[in-house]
């Protein structure tokens, strides 16, 4: 992937902002977002800032789409839904300049963000940023349209949910931005939901590492790959608040003292399925069968386990998001209907998979053998397991997540209280 | 203005639709609408579809803008307001899809229309086709999204308001299409206002220089600049309602027949006022002092007329906009205050500008008198008159319009049962 940004000169005085939905959601909040902009200019940063959609237009014009055709071409979608963003980033200009300031809006394409044709998911494949440096020379606010892209054909593309994150970090990292802030409606990246457990904590510093698990298990505060682009590109990426002013989380290099912490913080997502094929026969192609035909119809399969029978037979067991179960089960009865039978398959609706994530795992053994004492005292079963470097993963019935979720949070001393503030803090020069 | 089209093959089995704000207003008229493409393209035509934003989408999108802004930077408002067509194009392209046909949508700067940079009533240079031609040769319906350009830099643009209009005229003279028809909320273009007059009628045909006068009469139907590039380019235009299969208008070269008709039709504008400035010395500056600072400041004059006392002082008056007579004075008592003194000025509002409109006045003598005679039977006093060779303008208070309206369209007896129907139908292909 090449940002031109590799070759361009460090720019201290650049800084990124980007605004989530909620935060640009009426005139008022784009007069809200339009002072801090200005603010950041006046203590002497040159500013761009990277705007998703106005809250609830992506939806209001997809389901406009949606009841047109019930099974729209994606590349009409993109078309429509990048809409919200241009809109966003028009308004946000006319507001900073009505405050005294200069602003310019630029899209995808005028950037120019050149994706992949992955409509609806494109992924960005570089970033030219001369015409947002020719219009921050100027000293105007730049005002990028987030979320969307252009692919080499010249057509619109988007980047996925979220994708605004990643437009933000990805011209952060064009242009070598001190930092990327990311307001949103939260304060920051917690030990755990809020919701879930009250006394959850804002964690001052997070390893992008921990980072990217957080962001693939279910916490929505970042888009998984705009965290891939901050840990690539070195950008520290610091969520925070739009409605305060209060520091929030510093998404960083990994640090020292980061490794004291064994877990960071406990995630969970909901609405997984799982599906266990039994008595396979011994046969190395038999694993291939079966999923082959799940990638080729686009259904993302998570947790993957197998165990052996002492008679040398499998049981294949793997889960998969709740919605694809029906078209995974067709795919299954047309390419392998002699495995997939009905005597052998058996259906698990209704799944959590909770996590507790932390780069200190690496060095610390038994946090597995911890999470599972945490879960039996509560008398949760566990369903899967799936480890990683930094993570655990267990997959349980969804009813147990929230009660899951608060025992792991104080079984691993996450909470207010349980544990000093060391790791708060913006990023120090040496780390970066 | 180089229209790529000059050199392109005439390629009659390409049809340009163009479909208005309601026509477009909601998902069940964007299925209608789509129905109409496929039928078009079902009969042998290559379509090209020109859509406008969905009613009212326009006006929401400036109404966010002018809450954030009182004074908005137009390049903003250009990039803002240009999403409603975008919208539109892309659920038009799905709502053909979902009948079962292939369809894609084209942005103004996928197309490319090039613009001079005159935000919001920018005028197009250039188009390119070779996209749409792409796509056509592909079987596909192409839905462009109107009313937008893009100028040498790269920004979005809009070409003011019925600017669709002209980006379907357009596009049709450069792929050298057969005709382009105008889908809207009315049957075609009428001898008056159906509003204002219950037995107007719908003609059949009208030359181009008539509907030029037309539009810049006050007739709403198509935009002023859309005829101009039809006339030069000769492209039929067929202006039509979308809520039925009648026959609308032909706006086409000017045919012998035309000349039997004295005149075509009556129209009226709204929001005139009127400048007299009195007393003017002998002096051959004394006009382009006046009219020199309004043009600076934008400000469009309309009618003027200068009489010449016997002692050589002359007296000046001229219309513009209600709207802009406080920007005005200001303007000339700024930069000429010396002639624009209280005691010789005189402003009147509230005026209305009624014109008859015909081709056949060039060879027809007596017209502007039988207008006055009609005029002042009714008792209408007349501030100025103004006529070019096709049209006679007078100058009215505004409370008279209707009646002069209905009085001249009476007297020059345009109304049904008035006159035969010589002129209606198709063009032959003589005409074109």
């Amino acid at each position: 992937m090449g940002l031109v940004a590799s070759n361009r000169p460090s720019n201290s005085s650049v800084l990124v902002q980007k605004y989530g939905g909620t935060s640009v959601g009426s005139t008022d909040r784009l007069r809200a977002v339009a002072t801090r902009c200005l603010a950041a200019q006046r203590a002497g940063k040159q500013v761009v800032v990277v705007v998703s959609a106005m809250a609830g237009e992506t939806n209001r014009l997809l389901g406009l789409a949606h009841q047109l055709n019930e099974g729209p071409c994606q590349r009409e979608l993109d078309m429509i839904s990048a809409t919200g963003e241009q809109v966003s980033a028009g308004l946000l200009a006319l507001a900073i300049e009505a405050q005294g300031g200069q602003a310019v809006s630029l899209l995808g394409h005028q950037v120019r963000i050149l994706t992949d044709s992955a409509f609806a998911r494109a992924r960005i494949k570089s970033v030219d940023v001369d015409a947002v440096l020719a219009r921050l020379a100027l000293g105007k606010v730049v005002v990028v349209a987030g979320f969307q892209g252009v692919d080499a054909d010249g057509n619109i593309t988007t980047l996925g949910r979220g994708g605004s994150d990643t437009t933000a970090v990805a011209i952060a990292a064009a242009l070598n931005a001190d930092a990327c802030e990311i307001y949103t409606d939260v304060e920051g990246v917690f030990t755990a939901d809020p919701n879930v457990v009250p006394n959850a904590r804002k964690l001052g510093r997070i390893s992008y590492e921990c980072m990217l698990e957080l962001s693939s298990l279910g916490a929505k505060v970042l888009q998984l790959r705009s965290v891939e682009f901050g840990m690539k590109y070195e950008v520290p990426i610091h969520v925070r608040s739009s409605f305060s002013d209060a520091e929030g989380t510093w998404v960083v290099k990994e640090e020292f003292a980061m490794e004291d912490v064994v877990v960071a913080a406990v995630t969970a997502t909901d609405n997984e399925a799982k599906i266990t094929i039994g008595r396979l026969p011994e046969d190395a192609s038999v694993q291939s069968r079966i999923l082959r035909p799940l990638a080729n119809a686009g259904i993302v399969v998570d947790v993957i386990v197998q165990a052996l029978s002492p008679d040398g037979r499998a049981t294949l067991s793997f889960t998969l998001p709740a919605s694809e179960v029906k078209r995974a089960r067709h795919a299954l009865v047309e390419s392998c209907p002699d495995l997939f039978s009905t005597d052998r398959t058996h259906t698990v609706g209704d799944l959590s998979k909770v996590s507790v994530v932390g780069v200190g795992m690496r060095s610390h053994a038994g946090v597995a053998l911890r999470m599972f004492e945490i879960l039996a005292k509560e008398n949760i079963r566990v369903h899967l397991v799936s480890t990683s470097e930094i993570k655990i993963s267990c997959v349980i019935d969804c009813r147990y997540k929230e009660l899951a979720v608060r025992a792991l949070h104080e079984g691993f001393g996450l909470g207010r209280g349980q544990r000093d503030q060391r790791e708060s803090g913006p990023p120090t020069q040496s780390l970066i």
